[in-house]
């Protein structure tokens, strides 16, 4: 930590802080500036707390952490990148997954219809919810259980495994019964007992970034699952709440990088919220994969002008397949730059 | 519902728009402009899901509703503001409620000090911590079970009323059990099975907007915990995320007068997560007053350098009762231009 | 500066790093900490090109400054209140200002009728735009030097001083001829040629917040037109960019309170802009006060409805009139806490 | 326009509305809905000031357009891409153009090294700041003339192209003279002024995108420039200001996407002032060109960490290097996308 102390800081509070830090179990660095003092603490312990608590001690201008806040999801805690299994499937590796289903699941017809639809056009995974996260209480809530059993009746026919979301922490024994994948919503980022309880749950867990998380934020809400004892964590990019309105949020697929740089596990990407409009979703896939995610989300839907949500941004079948084969040099180009790459399996 | 058609729209694209809009229930009426058609379809219904997939329909450009998605929460379903009785308080009312306390219930001394203090000093309820929602898994995590005890035993010593956050459905008997108001987080505005819990919890519930939630957004939440029997719900603008960075959050005071002409239910402001910092809470507090809201909810810790948490937004004792005297003559106007107006017991 | 190296940074690096400070005039101070080095710079100088200089070097993880990036217009430099005399007003001293006007300067009758209003109901200059930066080249664009003459027209009449935006750098001359207070729009905020050219035109100054402008880069824009001479700066807060669309923009109240801890330089709201609603004018206008703002700057229209633009933001005559009768009390508090407090005639 | 009246409008009410419409040159097409009345005008004419009229009269709750505000600019106005000459250069056509150099010139002998290289390497036009709009009065402004002579010398020397940024409109014969492409940089997108200087100019402008306005106000200052007579504008989009830090902007690369949609101008990225950071424009280079840009605005340094500004962000000669033969088959790929589409001369 470094304690920049205010330009005219008495003594008696420069030597206040000192004596905090000490407490605290660091060494003090003092540094006497030609303007004011600052302060560097020296070692290891919980940085966080130590800080407000400085910050709200007299004469403290400003208190900042050098090192970053998560420990497990760094790349300088694991330098090779994290391999998830799921079952056949392996993100993070030399494949790239795309995971692929209607944003609800809505009847039996429909599920089916999607996933074989989908498997054929390459996806590895299928998405499709259960339990719906609505804005509004009047709009459709997801088919709870009879979804689930739906979905593993599509996993039976067509060998997908299953990605779907979980809403809160009681219900994460019933979803592991069904899911590949727990899902982790973008509005349930930060909801910590939700994050402990699918720390114990045994499943790899996908994680979407808060529409208004930052990217360190969303390390800390992978840091709560891993520090819970579940390594499988796939981050989503799936789009920021910004001022722009010409899409439904702003895909920052920036973050992609940057997360390659700051930690070690997988990210994939979803263009359907990202972007909330089905024309945009190609050109965004093409993007993300070029930028170098691990994978895709992407909302498909056999009849998108009936889904029951999410259908202007869903992609029908003939356009999944078109997108699909559009892909595949890009994904030739990919599997060439991953292939110089090491990884570590989870 | 007004559907716009793209400019070159063919007529059976039209044909097929109006004939979804005729089974979903609604009466169409068709406007043929000189460079496109728009659609008005007129009637009530679900219309967020007809309109999401109208908008996926094949020459359909943009699709808009234009009534409210929210109902209950709504002044024009309700013209005169609720008042919320919590015991012997009642918010939204003539009476400006103060409601303060430390971030987390630490121990016994520090809770039963703030208490009395604040109670002295004229707050009318007691807020703190038992479970705390911390972005690192490495910060306190909050007394639990043992701080909503110790919350009960400053109330019995003091009168207070208390007020505590809720992290998740299952724990909603359990902190009903000891709190006289259960809050949502801002992390936790679009909980959704959170919502659905403390609607049929029968306490008021405190409902704070997301750090980037629209004030539309934010009503929808209250809808669901009204729409599932629980009328008792108060706002609490508590800062939402910018650019800014001067400031821990960027106070949206504009947002009290908005919802003052949006819904009939009381909007409290808390100062301390707003602005990240204790000197302003003052300022921002007086505007608070002066803009129309009903109640502030203020973190006051006898020793903020010690706090395990927010200590930096923290007000220490002298500075809150400092406060409270500055606000006298802004809660006497207050209460002046409030004595005018009706309002609603729920 | 206070320079951070990565966690395996080479001794080659550090030392690099040290020397390039010192070439730079500044001391060095290095801190080995457990997990990394840190590097502290000790002096004054260039702190910004040096700052981004080293974090272009190799190894360095991240460099900051501890010192603002202004110094003219900081607190530290000054700690009095800057009172800027505009004719008869000053402000920033004990009296509150209220500037008030059309959006546009339409006509003669428009704008006589208006300056007319506003004197009467206590306001203290008249503001009235000649030119419009607006975001539609279709748009009505400003009577242009017509409209200044109406403005100084209106002057003669009333003795209220004129508040006019100036868009470009050739035009100061003009403008400054008959206007007494020279705006900087929100738009042009950075528009560097503009602010070095007003910092030569003997003129005090109202500059505007850009719409994403933190609040560190209007003190920076308030820098250039003081190091280019001319104290005079009033600042404006009047809403910035979010996410939220209720309201036109988000009124930053809060960073009144900010800009009075940080700067000397008076500041005023600007609530049309902020709100872009004209019934949320009022109570925000009462904020303001409260908050500790200098004087406010208000469109008034005697017919909004026929208003070349901002018609749905300004307050007819007779709302205005009520407006400022409301605000009597806050004011009469707002003259007593300021009477306390010293400050500097510039 | 849709304007949609309140709850309980009058007849009154409606009636006036109705009558200003037709005032206004537009037909008048009235929808009574179960709840509300609804009005629709037909016809073409100034709907913006039309628009902000009608918002402001009783009984109205909102008004919003049907239609663009925008017009040469957009694909309805002209469906093929423009394909905009520089000299020898054509962009939006089917070739991909790389613009590359310093973020400033600094001297003769960087400027020459730079622009050797970059067009070795393969990029078709020179970039480099003669004028520098730096948010600190105390950071390097530019050489200036000096500078704009050194490009001509380096354009000689190479035959690369120049592009250069303009700061008012004041400069812009001057910098006309020297540069082949006229920048206009993000502070400045709404410098009216500028604009419409630059509409005047007669070379093809450069127009980046303000870090905080949105598309259809990019869109909007692109058509100040054509309506004021110059068809040859490129749009760059170079990263929007959001609350994520981690980068120095969030580079909106679905922007491209949907200005692919809106307009029929070129885009090109910009990421080097998108992200800040040089580690991340190789990625986000990549991506740029799967998305379907049309060229890209890099900043190389002879020597990165000696720069005058932007040295974090800038590649070194070799770093461009690898760039550029990392680029190659994404280039392919493009190129046979673009092969398929026709596009109109400018």
């Amino acid at each position: 930590m470094i304690i920049s102390m205010r330009l005219h800081a008495t003594k008696e509070e420069v030597d206040a802080v000192c004596r905090r830090i000490e407490e605290s179990g660091y060494k003090v660095h003092t540094i006497h500036g030609e303007e004011r003092v600052v302060i560097g603490a020296i070692g290891t312990g919980d940085v966080t707390s130590c800080l407000e608590s400085l910050q709200a001690m007299p004469g403290v201008e400003n208190a900042v952490r050098i090192s970053a806040p998560y420990k497990f999801v760094s790349r300088e805690f694991q330098a090779e990148s994290s391999r998830i299994r799921v079952n056949s499937a392996v993100i993070g590796g030399d494949e790239f997954i795309v995971m692929a289903g209607p944003c609800s699941v809505e009847s039996e017809r429909q599920i089916m219809e999607t996933a074989e639809a989908v498997a054929r056009a390459g996806a590895r995974m299928l998405r499709g919810g259960a339990f719906k996260p609505r804005t509004s209480p009047y709009e459709f809530q997801g088919l709870e259980r009879e979804g689930l059993k739906l979905l593993r009746k599509a996993k039976e026919a067509t060998g997908l495994d299953i990605v779907t979301e979980v809403m809160t922490d009681s219900d994460v024994p019933l979803v592991s019964e069904y899911a590949d994948v727990l899902q982790i919503g973008a509005r349930n980022m930060q909801n910590i007992a939700l994050l402990k309880a699918v720390g114990a749950c045994g499943r790899p867990v996908l994680l979407k970034r808060g529409m208004s998380s930052t990217i360190r934020e969303l390390l800390m809400s992978a840091e709560y699952v891993v520090a819970h004892r579940n390594p499988s964590v796939i981050l989503c990019e799936r789009g920021i709440r910004t001022f722009e309105t010409a899409t439904r949020n702003t895909c920052d697929l920036g973050a992609v990088a940057v997360l390659n740089e700051l930690t070690h596990l997988p990210v994939v990407v979803d263009p359907s919220h990202a972007t909330g409009k089905s024309s945009l979703v190609p050109p965004v896939c093409r993007a993300a994969v070029a930028i170098g995610a691990d994978g895709l989300l992407v909302e498909v839907h056999p009849c998108p002008e009936k889904a029951y949500s999410d259908g202007v941004q869903s992609l029908s079948i003939p356009r999944f397949e078109a997108m699909m084969r559009e892909l595949k040099p890009y994904l030739e180009l990919w599997k060439q730059a991953r292939q110089a790459q090491p990884g570590t399996a989870v």
